[in-house]
């Protein structure tokens, strides 16, 4: 707060469903650049469990510890409570407050066209999410962003429609009741996709993640045995990088001449499939060497991590209940 | 409280949405049965606003007068605050959290049948229903039930999907989170069908109501010019009770003796019209007698009315974070 004449900081949120601990996926498309962001914006990082509830509400047990696992591992990579707010979505009931207010103005249309619904319900198969509120998890996702007032949301590529859909809700909201909520605009962050150790997505649901908790060992036992490029059946055989889920995480995490080197070796068999994989694990582990260490530090103190929540959730909830008095007077209620 | 082997009272639960002062058919259909229940039961009678809100969100600034006017209405036709517990829904936040929760365990197929749903696509056709929270209606009413673990809820025959879909909606949250909520049964209440001036049924929306504070000239000149059945072109010309609108009034306030008397001398062609008119405007303005005494005793002092009714907000308060400290427990947030 030196540069009295920057005027006040724009003011930045982004969220994660507490369904397990952080993997490497949310490290390469979140983590890493919300790092980045909480030195330049006034952030807002909720670890969003109604949204792992639309989901999990046959195993809601797990969320709790769930949200444990996600604040250790967002304060161990790097996010500092002195920067940012970090804090759980359902300790601010304003959310829900909000949530059911944008419902009554939010056309059933609008939220039955989004892509990601169908998808998803095609994806998770295994529980069922044919549910009134996972229909609406963008009309929450609407409230989560707009009741801070967010100027700007980091999203990937695939979330875009998710925030083109609360801008439309918000200037639905603002166009009847009263210009209360800026639109949030869209940061668009480059999401490297991925592999998870089978081949497909990284992601929790899919069981094939590497967590930003596995020690050295259990990194190097997952990305091992993975499927390479299929070209590659023989040490002799020259493969390609973009087709092999192993290089997606050169892509992620190993530097640009490194790639490029390991990408030339791959094409030309100059090097073999182990050879790759070694580079990306040591890369990986070294990164998450000062992770590792803070972590353990966390973990000898877990009140600590329930501490600083506490402290975020009240600062949040003092904003969102800001926000709901300008609301409810908007409203005439 | 005097009854100490009795154990403690059932609960009941009602409510009414603010969209303008009372008429008739709340009078008919619900009042005079709560008035009764009230010294039964421990009843909440709530004036649901955000139920206002999924209908009447483009004049939102309404609801707030509205909210008034009903609270006047109620208390002086005999409500009595030492009895029953009288609040407005958007006062406990509590129903908005529940609601939320209930979201995401209420399959969309559910809510997609709900005859009503359909019917008020149609019935009301000047403003855009057709939303997210007006599908969802269903849903915050279970919440507005079972957050005070209503035993009871009185309701008429149109009204017993809805209830019938609260009790399916509160068996599943039962079966997955553990058993916090009685399911609410329903109490059967006749509900007679008032005609409005205009020949359909009364309703707000249909602006063809007699509302509980019109004065007696305004009740006499709006039943005096009503068209009555049909067959009655000349005085001579004998009618169908059954089939004339007045003839509904008779039904809700005029003793049973004297109906059978109306009906026969209609039959008979016995009586004309304006006979028949003239018992049920003098039915009305003597039943209302004693409620616009009241009524002009509380509008001295407006203050009083909000005072009672932040007394009833903070006692629904009360009971509906017991009950969401519950449900959160169950959740195992």
């Amino acid at each position: 707060m030196t540069e009295q004449n920057a005027g006040p900081k724009k003011v930045v949120l982004s969220g994660l469903r507490p369904t397990g601990p952080c993997h490497l996926g949310n490290l390469a498309g979140a983590l890493r650049n919300w790092i980045k962001l909480q030195d330049i914006y006034q952030c807002y990082y909720s670890i969003v469990t109604w949204h792992a509830l639309s989901s999990e509400y046959m195993k809601s047990q797990a969320i709790r510890d769930n949200v444990f696992e996600v604040a250790i591992d967002w304060l161990s990579i790097g996010l500092d409570p002195e920067k940012c707010v970090i804090f759980v979505q359902s300790e601010v009931k304003e959310h829900a407050e909000l949530h059911l207010l944008l419902s009554m103005v939010t056309p059933l249309p609008w939220l039955e066209r989004v892509p990601t619904y169908k998808e998803m319900q095609a994806e998770l198969q295994d529980r069922d999410i044919h549910t009134y509120g996972y229909l609406g998890y963008p009309v929450l996702q609407t409230a989560d962003i707009i009741i801070y007032k967010a100027d700007i949301v980091p999203v990937g590529e695939d979330q875009a429609p998710h925030l083109e859909l609360a801008r439309e809700i918000t200037r639905r909201f603002n166009r009847i009741f009263g210009p209360i909520f800026p639109e949030p605009q869209t940061l668009l962050t480059e999401v490297p996709r991925l592999a998870g150790t089978d081949g497909r997505k990284m992601s929790k649901s899919f069981n094939n993640a590497i967590y930003l908790k596995d020690s050295p060992e259990v990194i190097r036992g997952k990305i091992a045995p993975m499927i390479t490029d299929t070209r590659r059946m023989r040490r002799s055989d020259p493969g390609e990088p973009d087709d092999c889920p192993v290089f997606t995480f050169h892509k992620a995490f190993v530097p640009k001449d490194k790639q490029a080197e390991i990408a030339q070796g791959c094409r030309t068999a100059g090097i073999g499939c182990l050879e790759c994989k070694k580079v990306v694990i040591d890369a990986l582990i070294e990164t998450l060497a000062p992770f590792r260490e803070r972590r353990n530090e966390f973990e000898k103190n877990p009140q600590r991590i329930w501490d600083i929540l506490q402290e975020g959730n009240r600062k949040a909830r003092r904003v969102a209940q800001q926000t709901m008095d300008e609301v409810r007077t908007a409203l005439g209620f």
